[in-house]
């Protein structure tokens, strides 16, 4: 075996029986995924892709997918997992920010929107997967017209709550420095099995992926989120670790109801968004050992992490940073050294997990990066031992009267009142005060007034957070990891919310 | 808390009330070692330690010595840890090849060895450590004549089983990647405990106080190896981790007798040296988790280990380099990208855990990491898997009429005899093979004799590996961390063996 072994293929000569991927009640043995990423790798080669090749693909969760990480990452050519949900407009463009020269999809229903993102690209081959056999349907360009995208293992779109999407390299020493990382910070041991429902084209359920073989220990993986098919997977599969958003925590506990965790769980990494204190009181009640996360994609994932034997934190506060990752708040000057305790500003990561840019946007990398720093477009702030509580996106915020209003704060006093399901907080203009936040809610029977949610709200909030508005929606706007996209409330023409279209809640009824 | 705040700073602010050391019984958890490496350091400052000076440790395993090494860290200093057992003149030696400008000691029996050894090598200061007090007394030299020893954590001189030793510079870069390479290869959880019998002056040793405080596990602290006390702590202080050389194992089986190994343990790393297979065996008979580690100074102590769950090699083969580490073997022609599986020869390693050199020693630093490979003198080969087999240090070598004897092939041979407790094999001068093995052994009753040990040679070795002569002593020579240190056997005038001095074996008698 060559130094330059892949990691799977390391760890398939170390370790060939331990149990890789579970899916769909099979387990797959690292021996075995390492003898199919090889044969596929091979075929990729035939069909032509060549080192250094953008391989786009469009799949849902599978062991397909986690071969097809490990063949691409054979070929030494560069994964480009394409968010399942995009419409065709948003791949084609895609596909051309970052020059892929192939697309991978299966023989299902996304062959189509495939074709057509390719059609509307121009110049992407098609190569479609099914089983173990991989045939090219259609030939992209035969000259070599990539963009450079530097020793990237994976460019992966960022969720794309804000702004245009940009594709963030992560390189091989990113995953590898993650799952170090990862490791020191909530320990890994060989026995664990990591419960992926994270899609796998995102980076919570990527990284899992390059974690486990790092780490040499299974992903069990769901082809989506079912809060069913997951709470039976936590006994069946003896789950140790699992990554779920606090949506998906919450449709879970609603399906257990008052049965405990298991024991074989011994953390569950809560991240995508703030989380109701409720919600993480009613976990803890149940023996779920709850850790939330705040991560990002161009962090490789996991930056801070409540660490579970914590006792001076508040259950939703105090993440302390993963060993070797430094955070900062970069207050109104950014060239001090940091807020003091409790100071709100942008959180900046720095460490061996950054990307180290967007494919092809070198303007949007250096304003990123600038400094030295990665620059997250989050609002939080430090207490004095360093741990870090995420206050908001910092382009969700309201300023209204010029007082900092963050939607999250006010989404999560929403979400304890016990007619709320699910809240989302956003701003609409004001005359007076610029902007005023409004609330846009998912509720059940019996159904609470305005009135009432007003009231509710006034208890735990200071008068200027209280929305000046409620509106009853059938279900909120989230993106596949389950993040919470606020820029799309009320659709407004102009891409602001607007309080259109939507009921004001009335006593009595959902 | 600054980014730049040290790990011991960071461990303590985010879990302050784990406990960090056990020694003596007494529980340290990282709040109360922080706080005293902390006074420590700003003592140590008070008393003229600058960033970059060389401060010198001469204390036995405690306490003491890990939140002296914190403190030094939090200087930004660094630490050499000297071995105990070295004469007045080896330690004026490293003392000087340091440019040390403090040394620090205990008010024990290391006080005059320490004060002799500082007032040989001129200019040395001395801080004399009693519980938390810390006192000056002798000012070392003013000037700032050190070398320049980079980013170095700690200076760890090689432990001296061949020719000068050289000091090598371990970086806080080492240490870590080294903690991180580890706990993805064995596996690390918070809730970890490691039992240090190794000297902390020995890179096994003091590799495990970096490892616990970046992983947020303890370390169980012995002062010395003493087989009752580490039996003991196996139970009472529920070890999960144990590193042991081969001789300490031999000794605490024979303490444990049939009693199998406590349920909490789950690996104990043995290294130091070659394990007779019987040892191995033996252990594994007893629910022993024994991983066979392959480790040395220049790499921060463990660079490939045997998988506990590895059911393709045999028990005392088939190491598996650490995640990031590549191993490699070079034949004759060193240009060749490495042996075919099977074939023997040098072990190179490269990787984030290697050494950037030795202090002060520009020609041995290039004569070792020629080409970016780790040159460890060490022989060994890898299978088709790429792990490895070691087969011992290239300076023990045998050659006899033009073959390649290994000593650590016919010790573990010899080992086996149910009469012999161990066994050292070196080499003799002969007129017609140019030199021939050589075995110096320590018996139990009934003592074999010379005939049957030969003859039980010959039924597990060809027959120019037998040794041509027995020798009985009381003891093997061995440095602190239990390897052998086969150039003294005999004690020969010119540093080669001799059979002079010890008594053949004869039948019946020990």
């Amino acid at each position: 075996m060559k130094p330059s072994a892949s990691w799977l293929e390391r760890r398939a000569a170390h370790s060939p029986d331990r149990v890789a991927l579970v899916t769909e009640g099979r387990a797959i043995r690292y021996a075995e995924l390492d003898a199919r990423a090889a044969a596929l790798a091979s075929r990729m080669r035939a069909l032509g892709v060549r080192e250094g090749d953008a391989v786009a693909i469009l799949l849902r969760n599978s062991a397909a997918f986690a071969e097809l990480l490990h063949a691409v990452d054979r070929c030494r050519a560069v994964a480009v997992p394409l968010n399942v949900r995009l419409t065709v407009r948003d791949l084609a463009s895609r596909l051309r920010d970052c020059r892929a020269r192939h697309l991978v999809h299966g023989a299902d229903d996304l062959a189509k929107p495939a074709e057509a993102a390719c059609l509307e690209a121009r110049g992407v081959g098609r190569l479609v997967i099914a089983g173990a056999t991989l045939e090219c349907v259609d030939r992209g360009r035969d000259e070599p017209d990539g963009i450079d995208l530097g020793d990237a293992l994976a460019v992966l779109y960022t969720s794309g709550t804000t702004g245009d999407p940009k594709g963030a390299l992560l390189t091989r020493s990113n995953f590898s420095a993650s799952a170090s990382a990862s490791a020191l910070h909530q320990g890994a041991v060989p026995t664990d099995r990591w419960l992926v429902c994270m899609p796998l084209f995102h980076v919570g359920g990527l990284s899992i992926l390059t974690r486990s073989v790092l780490q040499g220990s299974a992903a069990v993986i769901h082809e989506r989120f079912d809060p069913e098919a997951v709470d039976a997977s936590l006994d069946a599969d003896a789950i140790t670790i699992a990554s779920l958003a606090p949506t998906m925590l919450d449709r879970l506990l609603a399906v257990r109801g008052d049965r405990p965790a298991p024991t074989t769980l011994r953390c569950v990494l809560l991240g995508g968004g703030p989380a109701p204190l409720t919600l993480l009181e009613r976990a803890r009640d149940l023996g779920f050992p709850i850790a939330p996360t705040y991560g990002l994609t161009e962090a490789t994932s996991q930056v801070a992490t409540r660490l579970l034997d914590d006792n001076h934190s508040p259950l939703d506060a105090g993440l302390a940073p993963l060993p070797g990752i430094d955070v900062r708040i970069a207050v109104a000057d950014e060239a001090q050294p940091g807020g003091a305790p409790g100071e709100a500003g942008e959180i900046l990561v720095r460490g061996p997990i950054v990307t180290p840019g967007y494919a092809n946007r070198d303007d949007a990398s250096e304003a990123a990066l600038r400094g030295g720093w990665l620059h997250t477009g989050d609002i939080g702030c430090l207490d004095a031992g360093g741990r870090l509580r995420v206050l908001d996106r910092r382009s969700d915020l309201i300023v209204s009267g010029g007082e900092n209003v963050y939607p999250a704060e006010i989404e999560t006093v929403l979400a304890e009142h016990p007619a709320v399901i699910e809240a989302a907080v956003a701003a609409v203009a004001d005359a007076e005060f610029g902007a005023r936040p409004a609330a846009w809610i998912v509720v059940r029977d019996p159904a609470p007034g305005a009135a009432e949610l007003e009231a509710f709200c006034r208890k735990h909030l200071a008068g200027y957070k209280i929305p000046v508005a409620f509106r009853c929606v059938e279900s909120l706007p989230r993106n596949a990891a389950g993040k919470l996209l606020r820029r799309r409330l009320g659709q407004g023409e102009d891409g602001s919310a607007s309080l259109e279209g939507a009921a004001e809640p009335q006593p009595g009824s959902a």
